[in-house]
């Protein structure tokens, strides 16, 4: 492979990385408005069942390279990540 | 909001989890084919350089809601994920 062949996937996956970063921030959009939709209804933001239905979604639908087992480590940080996000704004609705 | 809008908005976050993972797994196929170039050309695969100039460009464009520290925290887990798939990859090859 040529350096020039080297570089125009570089620039690809430079590409895929702020995809994924508008997709992630969708989704954190999307978890904090949900998360202000339970705290209105009093129910507890994280929701172990909700969880394990979305990674099994997701895992049914993993055509790889990636192992499902690695699929679940990043999306769990995702979800994680979410959640924190969730409770920061929880934080300072308490400071309001 | 309604229990019909929570799941819209549910089922909006379970679309773009998938889109995620097809992007997630995108990515992971040029990174292995990246991996197999430089490894042809006998260049570590690790590269701090390129990590950090891609982490610059993603944390540039970051218009939130993540922070920028959540942000590289989920993307080094993403780089990792692929640095092992290289790892795979090439013990694979040794074993050949």
């Amino acid at each position: 492979m040529s350096k020039v062949e080297l570089d125009q996937l570089r620039g690809r996956v430079d590409e895929l990385n702020l995809e994924l970063l508008k997709l992630i921030n969708e989704r954190a959009q999307l978890v904090q408005e949900i998360g202000r939709a339970k705290e209105t209804q009093g129910v507890y933001r994280y929701d172990p069942v909700r969880e394990r239905s979305m990674l099994d979604l997701i895992k049914e639908h993993n055509d790889g390279p990636f192992e499902n087992s690695t699929i679940d480590h990043i999306f769990k940080e995702i979800f994680k990540a979410g959640l924190d996000l969730q409770k920061d704004d929880h934080s300072k609705a308490l400071l309001v």
